[in-house]
């Protein structure tokens, strides 16, 4: 027996990616994709590496039959409008936009700028990443798949913030970024004489994605994280360089313990940290295509600063692989069901 | 049941990538893989992508054991100088250096430039292109994988000389190719602030993969392919551009009718040819990690040239997944199983 | 005493890079350059590499005053139909468009598919590469400067054509080309995810810039051209790789003494073809920035083919920098003026 | 009457690029350039950019002859092991390596883990950005140039230090860097396969450049810098993204002023920061060829973090570029001469 699923908003990256997973899901059969610019149109015209994978056409919304479950894959601020429609066609919901991520209206408000239209369901949803929600992802309808600076980050951060061991307002992360994170609507900044060989600060501050780190490192405390984003000339991929200070004196093998106990039963986290090699850190080109997260550290010899490293691709565990982990939880599934995909060497 | 599978010189891009394949092929156990730099070190050391996929170690080739049957990864030369002692490993072996590749002798000394050491073995190794030995192949002990510009070479054309249809000594072919050919070893040409963002034209004449298309697309008439490789700053991927001259005056839906009856079935190769869109002919991009051969073309409407355009992935049609193709035939395996990665968009 | 020059069109990639070097020519005072779009807007806004070399702002082409000579920057089939107006502002015009590069009107149309609004002026134009018509630049008032992959093919194959050496009907050429040819006007291709990595068979066939070379390389004989332009990842540069055939059986010392004859004293032009080293043929990279033309060649040892290989920065040899090279010539100064500049290495 | 100059080191990067910018240099003649294991050959052998530009040829160290200013382009720890040698052939040193930057012996001991060879000399030689030490440098005949990632650091915040206004244990640093920063000689991880893409934390504590930040910002007081490098996937440019806390509470406009005052006449200092276009930041792919440090800033609204960013081109005045600059004024020439190459868009 195989799920009916749909995907609404599928001819963007983030949608697109995940129709290339549910393809080639067991336990999926994907009923029908959504794009109001390309309906009728065959998706591999849009996805053109699903080429001979499938026949299937853009539907409108409008068009859309009731399913087992719905993933959102609509830009921002859509998703809230019109999430009673949605719940009518499908029992199970997982939304891949920033709306249903925060908790806190008031913290939508303030990163967002502007009022959250159903400030009454916030809480209906589970927060996206299986790593540190995984038993109520298995109860729950409804989820909110994580944003990808976010879910670098917080996985990175996690084992230390839950045992307190970091000094709250001194964290510093540094977030290296592709192309893709954009999104598949052209600007004038990515047109590509423009767009490539930069080093572009493109969000020295006030990045959205801070307030899910606040939300999900705090427990209960309050703290800050000072977030900067740099795109670089790369299309998937993103590195979070994390510069957290310790409380107490603790040695690497601290620290490795820390995070053994924390991810080592974890199917899609690594820790990443050689002595010797090429890969000694997380390297997100090795992760194009995977949904693992990879995360390395680097204490400082002459100060308490800890510098932990985390890896994934944007599109995979930033987005389409993790919303895919958690449809797996929610739906009985193997974690790792249709996320096999080792990622390749060399890229 | 599985068959045992062992890859000889397995620390290289060719035989990281086999591999990778293997690991996760349903029919496949995996029982040595070897190398002399880095025996009893895990494979992950090299293949930092196979990070908790396996727990696998390099051995010696002096500690090999029987197995039923052995992938050859080395560099040219090697193997037909110990071919006697792999032969006495397992029944079937799948070479994938040039030694077994061509049937004449002759052109082996023209364009390698020394004496073959084993001429008697030439013709007991199928040529390693599945879409023109595929019966072959299911007969055969050994099969001699083809070289990555060959590949996509050959495929472009072969439906135009198998029918005749082009004039034998006008072809001219020239091909893009990434870092990854050039191996696993550096060198002065290879570090990265010479190699990046070159146009280098590193082989514009003499290049050895050219008695390969001699041979697979002469149908016993002599002929001349002007062949030139220039590498490009990428990794993984090739793109041939072939010019061909037609004999007669054929249209564009004529050619459509060639490529569909001779390719119509084939698993992995695609007609990618639109109107519209941006990816209106091959890319190999879209092709990393796939084992798809993308094939277009364009006739000149001023002239009777005709431009085929044939896009593979070096690693995977042009080395390990064509390989493991041949691999599934000659064993019964369905030719797909292990391949069926589609490829990403965007990358 | 400088002459007061200004520039028609200077916000597109050719008109900024024409300011660059007109800003520091000694013998040039920048009058005016026009936008329509960025009338009152500072330059360096749009061309944000002449931050503190510049306070000058765009006007309005309704504002322009009487020069000493106009370059005119505008996209093509623009300048044919205000070509009155403009000549009624400078008595010497430079045209960096295709308009008038044509000599005969029925090529034109055949290459363009309209009609040409000033055929009569078509013979007033000196076609723009210097190293061909040097003598005709210093008599003339017009010069219509040569397009990028023409500039290239061009200087790359002259000696061979003007010395009656190569089989009319054959050559075949493929150039390999940055984004920057585009221009600065985005497009669903030009988005960077899309347009990163590729290697996209833009222009197969029926390339416009055909028929430039075909104008300057048939010196009265009827000739064949095959182009095909190929876009790699790349911003800056060109590489065209020009197979032609041999009408007799020339060593490469012979072929050296061809290009030496030709081009032994060309300020602009370098023959490289060096037995070891990385940079054994002409290479984009090492061009960016210059008015350099690179020429290398290979013979083929089992045919009548010879690989000639040229590069270019196509927005300085195939556009801005040789129109400067040509307004030196028109003008009586030194042909290196405004164009010293090296290139660098490593880039 | 020109200065006579060689260089000692000339086969590298950095030499090389010098190279570059003597031979255009109107007041200097250049003498020598060494290599040891280039002797006799031609230096644009090595340096393909200046084919054409020069005949000169390397010569050993042992061949030099008496001139009138010796640049050391030696690595690390030679310097200061043959500094009496070099003294005796010219009057006046510039020193691009690090071994005479730090004034503190124990500093030096510290971050370079060996004995210095010389630390009687240390204070003869002043540190060479200019900015800081202008005057100095007009007096001195000695002077050690900075290290590239200490530059732009040290630019980006001298203005911050120097007027007290930041917390003096906070500051994080990350900087960007490109391939060129680990100069000339592959490695394994130099291999372009490898090198291509990346995001790598090569160096994420202890940097030794961190020690020169410590020298120039500390003004007397103890202070800490928590710094981190990241290579990508660039060939030169260097961003440096640096977040400091600042004491009070100062506006954009304060900040503005502050840098203002501090840089408002320095020719190779601009601050970048707009409220529109593509380029609102520093971006290094602009200053490629340049001797600019461009410097931003951005002020968080939700804290007392600073976050400025700096962009320069390592090679340049990171190195050759700064170095020619300090030769500049030690000589009495304009600071700017030979550095006018004000960079290219689009790159």
């Amino acid at each position: 027996m195989k799920l009916k699923v749909s995907i609404i908003g599928a001819s963007g990256y983030t949608g697109g990616e995940l129709l290339r997973l549910l393809l080639f899901h067991p336990n999926v059969e994907v009923n029908q994709v959504t794009s109001e610019s390309y309906t009728g149109k065959f998706v591999y015209k849009i996805h053109p590496n699903l080429r001979k994978s499938t026949m299937l056409k853009f539907s409108s919304a409008n068009e859309l039959q009731p399913c087992d479950l719905l993933f959102l894959c609509l830009p921002h601020n859509r998703s809230q409008n019109k999430i009673d429609e949605f719940k009518k066609l499908a029992p199970k919901i997982i939304d891949l936009s920033a709306d249903f991520r925060l908790k806190d209206v008031n913290e939508y408000e303030k990163w967002y700028g502007h009022k959250h239209a159903r400030p009454d369901l916030l809480n209906d949803f589970v927060y996206g990443i299986p790593e540190l929600h995984r038993t109520e992802m298995k109860k729950t309808n409804y989820i909110s798949s994580a944003g990808c600076n976010a879910t670098a980050t917080i996985l990175g951060l996690y084992p230390l913030y839950k045992n307190n061991l970091v000094e709250l307002d001194r964290t510093v992360i540094e977030v290296k970024v592709g192309s893709s994170e954009g999104g598949n609507k052209g600007n004038e900044g990515s047109h590509h004489p423009e767009r490539a060989n930069v080093v572009r600060s493109y969000q020295p501050t006030q990045h959205r994605h801070t307030a899910e780190m606040l939300q999900e490192l705090s427990f209960g405390q309050k703290l800050a994280i000072h977030f900067s984003a740099t795109a670089i000339d790369m299309v998937r991929g993103l590195l979070a360089t994390c510069h957290v200070f310790l409380k107490n004196d603790l040695q690497e093998k601290d620290i490795w313990k820390i995070y053994r106990d924390a991810y080592g039963n974890e199917p899609f986290i690594r820790i990443v940290k050689e002595s010797e090699g090429i890969y000694r850190y997380p390297e997100p080109k090795l992760l194009i295509g995977t949904n693992y997260c990879d995360i390395g550290f680097k204490k400082d010899e002459f100060s308490n600063r800890l510098v932990v490293i985390s890896a994934i691709d944007n599109l995979m565990k930033g987005a389409a692989g993790q919303a895919l982990q958690a449809f797996n939880l929610m739906n009985g599934f193997d974690e790792r069901t249709g996320l096999e995909f080792p990622g390749l060497h060399p890229i």
